[in-house]
């Protein structure tokens, strides 16, 4: 497991408190500070219902360098109206107070059950605590902080020598269900102590979502909350301010590698899940249309459902291609292959193909499906998993 | 149960044998014989891979009225290429030289496993004895013959008086799982004995398909083999030739009651299914739009997964109409129901509302979820069902 292996970033502490928002005996609240002179980027859900605190966020984001994020469970404060708005607005006034910077230094994330406002005591009771107990090394336990039906936390890091120093990128994120390109009920917070300059923040933070979590999908909803953050401390010595220079694309390696690392952790502990599958689409006219038929094979019901089941039922994988919304699809020349089986060929089945060769892949936890559709050079990626009883069951029972 | 109430259609006899295609003591081989004189018209899967069946089905249609119909499970004949394809005209060509008609007067359709061809000796021995069994009144046992996870068979059937003589309308179905607008893995087959004009029976069974199957959804996969086939035996000495006309717009609507029973029902059999649920938009700017955002409710797991556990999580319906793929939405805007209960106003939880209220609905089996976007005229509909434990059993397990 990746959480137990981070360094600390230099500028950023985190805090995580039992608050008792919803339940107890368990932490709900997160607290990460910035220090002076850091700066962030973010990008967030694509939902026209935004929770309050994603407006609140996105907003503040555009009016100041935030000091603090604070990020809740329990409640996810959507579909809340105008008492949601107040609310959240409340308590990021209560920690602006507290920590003597501006409101709008503050970015509200909430992450739960829609439609509910969330109680304001626990924030005033467990806000100073929090602010006491900020740490560098809390990394881990904000990670814990901000899980919901995650089962474990997920934090990735990584280091890198630019100009002979020492740069670090932290990052935490949840997921879980809900998850799809665009997104989906998922909170990342990524940060570097090098000093990104804020038009490369803000373009790279796109870039890297698109790599990494907008790739994953788990049921295809996509929820009102999502927020993904990159931050960039400036406390390593490190100044970034050329996207094209040898330190700028060795450090926005190292980013992708942990965004990339926090999404298939997603994928990997995504509810009821119990395969990891890698579905990747080649010779399509454009990515684009690749792009969209890896998500149609991502998507299906029915394909989850027989990667569940391990079995090789190779003609559902071929029904999402020749149904997803894509202009033109020449059958006859598709081919697909489980790991290194081909499966089909010419758009039917391999001659080479036996029952026995495709049980043989499905029996593995991590599978990659591979689909050319021999049109062109677009390319197309998608990580996802099975679709399980657990699953049904995680989403049944989630709110009671 | 309505497949113990039809009428026979004077002009269609339908035989259904256990030829042992691919389990033995079922029924999986349906022959449909009309008489000389009669005309057929229909609509096929959209799915790019089409069954080879599909492709010979429609190839035939445009060539001849058909004669024969003949229907098998166990093997859908899809993505089997050349091989497929030869094999399907083959059963055609057996069926016209014993039945003394041409090979194009012959339409095939198959449904089961995908890639693998069927076994030729079970046409072989079993269409001779289909022939001779032909029966008017054959309508339950050939419902019975072309289902396959199907727990019940599916016929609907109305009367109706025209210009004083009497016509009927009968009709059976097969559905069950992999159901989504646009023709997905669903058979069906209604026929009347009124003489309906070629042009205005093309016309009348994609009208017909539109209100009716392709309004249901299950899991938002489309099949390789659907069709759904309007036959007109000109038996009842009812002449429709003119579609505007009182009897014409009688008959539509005895069609149309068939089509939709059919339809509903099989959302009622659904895999897994244990709640039917009629999803109504309504305020759309286009009726088009409206239908988007019905169809990503239906398709939401997570909706799907909270009305298997009867819980009124309305947050989950407001997050797939916040990610429907249509062009503006006013949040502020919308509305929503359950049944009589108004669970959201202007884009958040109604003051009225409580948690009671929506409970009560919830645990009803048969449930409307009601939208109001507030911004035009449009109107959609879909009717689909939950997401159970049973679904991911079925699916996972459908072929051991």
């Amino acid at each position: 497991m990746t959480q137990t292996q981070w360094f600390p970033v230099a500028g950023v502490k985190l805090a995580a408190i039992e608050a008792g928002i919803k339940k107890a005996n368990r932490k709900d609240l997160v607290v990460i500070e910035l220090a002076e002179g850091g700066r962030a980027a973010g990008v967030f859900t694509t939902n026209r219902f935004q929770a309050a605190p994603v407006q609140v966020a996105r907003r503040n984001l555009q009016q100041s360098a935030p000091r603090y994020l604070m990020i809740n469970t329990g409640y996810a404060n959507a579909g809340t109206g105008d008492k949601g708005f107040a609310y959240c607005e409340e308590t990021c006034l209560l920690l602006s107070e507290l920590a003597h910077c501006a409101p709008s230094e503050v970015l509200p994330f909430s992450t739960g059950v829609i439609g509910q406002t969330f109680p304001m005591k626990p924030f005033e009771e467990g806000l100073p605590r929090a602010l006491e107990s900020l740490d560098e090394h809390g990394w881990g336990r904000a990670a814990e902080g901000i899980m919901t039906t995650d089962t474990v936390p997920k934090v990735a890091s990584r280091r890198v020598e630019l100009d002979g120093k020492t740069v670090t990128i932290t990052g935490m994120a949840k997921g879980a269900g809900m998850i799809k390109p665009n997104m989906a009920t998922m909170l990342g917070f990524i940060a570097t102590d090098a000093a990104v300059a804020q038009p490369l923040l803000d373009q790279w933070v796109k870039r890297l979502a698109d790599a990494s979590f907008n790739r994953i999908t788990v049921d295809g909803d996509t929820s009102t909350n999502d927020a993904c953050l990159l931050i960039a401390s400036g406390r390593a010595d490190v100044a970034i301010d050329d996207g094209d220079s040898r330190p700028a694309a060795l450090l926005y390696e190292a980013l992708e590698a942990v965004f990339v690392e926090l999404a298939q952790a997603l994928i990997r502990d995504a509810e009821g899940a119990s395969k990891f599958v890698s579905i990747e689409v080649a010779g399509a006219r454009s990515d684009r249309d690749a792009q969209i038929v890896a998500e149609t094979i991502g998507h299906s019901p029915l394909v989850k459902t027989a990667l569940f089941a391990s079995d090789p039922n190779w003609g559902r994988i071929l029904a999402a291609v020749g149904r997803a919304p894509i202009d033109t699809l020449e059958v006859e020349k598709v081919g697909v292959w489980l790991d290194d089986v081909q499966i089909v060929a010419e758009g039917g089945v391999a001659d080479s193909y036996t029952e026995e060769q495709g049980a043989r892949v499905m029996a593995r936890p991590d599978i990659t499906i591979r689909v050319d559709l021999g049109a062109g050079e677009g390319r197309g990626q998608v990580w996802t998993c099975d679709f399980s009883y657990d699953y049904v069951k995680i989403n049944a029972e989630y709110r009671t």
